[in-house]
């Protein structure tokens, strides 16, 4: 069993270079379609207008329509009277003026009367000057001209700029198709699984081609994809050979894209066709192919749901905006301050991807998990900060560029909350986004006492915190100590019960913190600053248990539901949580005691519209039913502000 | 014949409070699509994982999976053999691990071998530690945990987050349906009218249907076209009638809202329910109407296709959003300075499209057109300015926030060029966005002096420009009065031939600029500034002839093309102009003289990538060939650089 190596890597720009140097030229046909379907394609040609807008002289008001040479000399002591149907012609917005009349005269500005021989009549009282209230043939489009160049994706506005144009069926090019072929011995499509087959890890979930059917869409393309191809060359040769002879212009093999064993597909590149990159300096996406097999582009894309995206972004994304006669909407840039240091290899350009929030007028990024697994880093982005290939990382606090996936609009309107992590702060992020449509709390767990650093740097607008003071007060006498010169309101969210997490029907017996000692009970710890640390090394202290007895205690995670979920995955015995973790994964629970919740608010934010209104659904029905649903809080003293801190 | 009046203007901002406080429930039933169709829908409820992802403890290599313990004190010295099948197990990236096993060691850290018995061996001469390479259950989504708010548009990163949360078929918000009822007795569609039908004035083009559908299709709804209703109360009233009581969720009316003697809107939406707003103080989208009607939100949105799209978006699109859990995206924000002064109405919000280009690190903006009727700009628009209702209007040069329709990415690629029109520009364009995707070249047209002015002001990076100096010689001499301390490279565009544009068979008999004179003939001029009337001016001195003695003298347009428009429209029979604008429009041409059309550059972004390719493109044999099929250039010296002035 051997495992090949990447002759050479490719930064991402040279990959791109010999993508478009063979495969720049668009292969898309050209089509013209009705206007009602040009929606989401993209302009293939000129469209030059085969009419003017308007296509005559037309009224711009309802009114009369005259030659305004008629009106001339009209005055109060002196009006003129003209003959409807002669002189004179009612006309509404829009209409053509009839041959020879240059001007309309507002109703508002006409007297209707009757001649001695019962004509209907107007009188003028003041002479109208030529164009008056006309919109001037070609005043918006002149035939001929060009009204949106080629490359264009229709929208709406373009549908009503061709539609003046008198084009009613635009060229636009033919929706590119991408073939997927989605393989991996394991794989079994999503629809065919269940939750049990899940679970056991018999079969995994084969979902990319609907993330990568998603993107190809997004792109205005048309995905195709192959039903699962399992681990196997002749399958995969016979599959892309398939693919490049039928409709596709584009062909995507995901994954067998890495040097592993089982990857196949670089390999099988080279041999139906030329292997033109293996292996991309990008991390995700690194394990990339680019190939060309019977002069198709066939690019071979790694597996984990992160890298996929990433790969297939860059290049088949790229590839497809190419074609259509654009580039890839890049997306908008901002300058923001990572909250902390971004370390970052040497050599790979890394793609990081990042919660956003504005705290006074800077934006304050948050990384996500950055494993290629991490699917649930992209949908819950609002941007991403590329480090360059030749960069060890980035310093915390010093701005850095970063590429928005959500509009600036959303990212202001989000409270940022960085601290103790708690189940409830989703539910208020649901509540305040139905609540106050626009807004939004975007959290980062980092713990107790990294939330109050993070409050005193100015990095965010409120923590979530639960420090036992030495005193056996929660968080004054941390936030007396941490928070000099910057004010505070302590705000109560919740009582919480904490508690041992153990598997169903607590087959080890635990009985309480003194167990956690025994031989065969392993532990699974909370990082350092946050508030269930603080209390377990407390209630140690109290027992006289020494820290060290407990195997695991070095072990740690950031969130109540990581330790839930290594408790629930057979990981460790047992974990020290909240109650609602416990019961969201059906663990046993064996309460230690009751903690307080609270959030630390920076003064100054209290009256922020957005602070006031998650004030507003924190001391709602709504949300003390969820949080009474989710089980294990207290919520007497919910939404009181317990204590205001002078600074 | 009576005109009505508004009884009350409401503000934008009143308007749309009324509207959600009567309709800001959402009438929207929830639904759940399997994921393959889920694509562009909105979550209707908390997706809350069903699984975790990973479900299980998986390598996140591939290598050998085994007990880390087993691997403890492994050294080269003392290398530690396992058993395959036994204490270790070969794994694949992705697949679960073996019970009881913690962690992978990669194959590249492994010696395979063989054991007396034959069993397949692997020996290590390093320990790992626990959980090292593996993938730990929940490490990317937690069962049970929120994936994803409601309200969130599902795209691709969310697809992909569902997938692995095994929300197989998430609860989405049915599609809000959006009935539009077009109105106007002098409508047709679009599909039915020829270009002799729409030229002659007697049935104008339906197209808001069409822009209204697209933009409903955007905000994620479907929209219910109703056939057109002539200007008939009765029949408008039923069209209302029918549609609420049908699935729509929403009405639209258009157009009729305003108040006029045809306008029935608001009276019809009065006597069928209640009118909640008529009037509103924006500018273009005041006659909007709003109004319940058998509890169904109905909008009298007016006829002009920008006062329709800007009125539908702000009331429509928002409900739209709000009825789904989110806002609508707003559109990213940006400072921009007028390119000249912006007045505008006190007491009406007026929204004016711009374009943008970005000059050194200022975000210049040109206005467009401002009719209501002038759908092109709003497809030539990159961006929006708001001036507010309290305000006169802003200052050229102070800067004003705009919001954005293209990327920024997209508007940082543009070349502004502000100056004298020629159609060759937009040839350029379209050149310049296929040779160099991603880069495009914006044109605003004030004229061969404004232009140079822009360029003193740094308002612009090159002007066309077409100034016959004193000296005889083009553009040398304005570039030496007007750009000192500006350092300039003038770019040979084209030769053009000028001249007089008249009707097809010249009906005049018109022979050169000395008949423009005559009794009956009548002129349209170009503006103060331009290249061509700086020419005409020359001429007429040359010629002994009187301005004042030529009927239109002072009658201006800003283009060739409009003023070619003038004359093809019948509005004037003659105007002075380049052979390429009268040759589009098949009129006939006398030639009065060859100028020089060059571009000055402005030498400190000669080196920019943008400006070297459009120079590519000006050299290249497309560009010749478009110019020539144009017709009336020379092309001799076309990309020469004639002169370099230092400023």
């Amino acid at each position: 069993m051997k495992r090949k190596v990447y002759l050479k890597l490719h930064t991402l720009d040279d990959a791109l270079k010999l993508l478009f140097e063979s495969f720049g030229e668009s292969p898309l046909a050209k089509e013209k379609v009705p206007l009602e379907a040009a929606w989401g394609r993209t302009l293939a040609g000129n469209a030059a207008a085969l009419l003017s807008s308007p296509a005559f002289h037309g009224a711009a008001m309802d009114g009369v329509a005259i030659r305004a040479e008629s009106s001339f000399g009209a005055s109060e002591r002196r009006p003129k009277t003209l003959a409807i149907g002669r002189e004179a012609h009612w006309v509404n917005t829009g209409q053509a003026l009839p041959p020879g009349r240059d001007a309309v005269v507002m109703v508002e500005n006409v007297v209707s009367g009757q001649s001695a021989d019962g004509t209907e009549t107007i009188t003028l009282e003041k002479a109208v000057f030529p164009w008056q209230h006309v919109r001037k043939m070609g005043e918006d489009i002149v035939a001929t001209e060009s009204v949106l160049p080629p490359g264009t994706l229709i929208g709406a506005y373009e549908i009503g700029a061709l539609a003046a144009a008198g084009l009613i069926a635009p060229p636009v090019f033919a929706r590119p198709k991408v073939a997927i072929i989605p393989s991996g011995s394991e794989l079994a499509p999503l629809s065919e699984l269940t939750p049990e087959i899940l679970a056991s890890g018999a079969r995994l979930p084969e979902f990319n081609s609907l993330v990568l059917s998603a993107l190809v869409r997004e792109a205005g393309g048309e995905p195709l994809v192959h039903p699962i191809v399992p681990d196997d060359p002749e399958q995969i040769r016979a599959a892309i050979l398939e693919a490049v002879r039928g409709p596709a212009d584009l062909v995507v093999v995901n994954a067998g894209s890495s040097a592993g064993s089982r990857d196949f597909t670089a390999e099988i590149i080279s041999q139906l066709g030329e292997l033109l990159v293996h292996g991309v300096s990008i991390m995700p996406g690194k394990p990339t192919a680019i190939g060309a097999v019977e002069g198709k582009p066939v690019l071979g894309i790694p597996g984990y749901p992160v890298s996929a995206v990433i790969a297939f972004e860059e290049f088949g994304l790229n590839l497809l905006a190419r074609w259509q006669g654009r580039e890839r909407l890049a997306k908008p840039q901002a300058w923001a301050r990572p909250f902390q240091a971004l370390p970052s290899r040497p050599g790979m350009e890394e793609i990081l991807r990042v919660k956003l929030g504005r705290v006074d007028d800077q934006l304050i990024a948050v990384p996500l998990a950055r494993g290629a697994g991490t699917v649930s880093s992209l949908s819950r982005a609002d941007g991403l900060i590329r480090v360059p290939a030749p960069v060890e990382g980035f310093a915390a606090d010093a701005p850095v560029p970063v590429s928005l996936i959500r509009s600036p609009g959303e990212i202001d309107g989000a409270l940022l909350a960085i601290g103790s992590h708690d189940n409830t702060l989703d539910v208020l992020d649901g509540l305040l986004r139905k609540h106050r449509p626009g807004y939004r709390l975007t959290s980062a767990h980092v713990g107790s006492l990294g939330g109050l650093m993070a409050l005193k740097a100015g990095r965010c607008h409120l923590a979530g915190t639960h420090l036992l003071g030495t005193d056996g007060l929660y968080n004054r006498a941390a936030i007396s100590e941490h928070l000099k010169g910057v004010p505070i309101k302590l705000l109560r969210l919740a009582d919480r019960e904490q508690g041992l997490m153990v598997a169903p029907g607590n087959p080890l017996n635990v009985t309480g913190l003194r167990d956690l000692t025994r031989p065969g009970v392993t532990f699974i710890n909370r990082q350092r600053g946050s508030g269930t640390r603080v209390l377990l090394d407390w209630e140690l202290a109290r027992l006289g248990l020494d820290q060290q007895s407990i195997a695991g205690y070095e072990d740690e995670e950031y969130t109540h539901m990581s330790v839930a979920a290594a408790v629930a995955g057979g990981r460790v015995s047992a974990g020290l949580g909240v109650k609602s973790a416990a019961m969201a994964l059906g663990l046993d629970f064996l309460p230690v005691g009751v903690e307080e919740y609270d959030l630390a608010v920076s003064a100054r934010y209290w009256d922020d519209p957005r602070l006031q209104s998650l004030l507003e659904v924190i001391r709602s029905q709504s949300f003390l039913e969820a949080a009474e649903a989710l089980g294990g809080y207290g919520l007497s003293r919910t939404g009181e502000v317990l204590w205001e801190f002078e600074g």
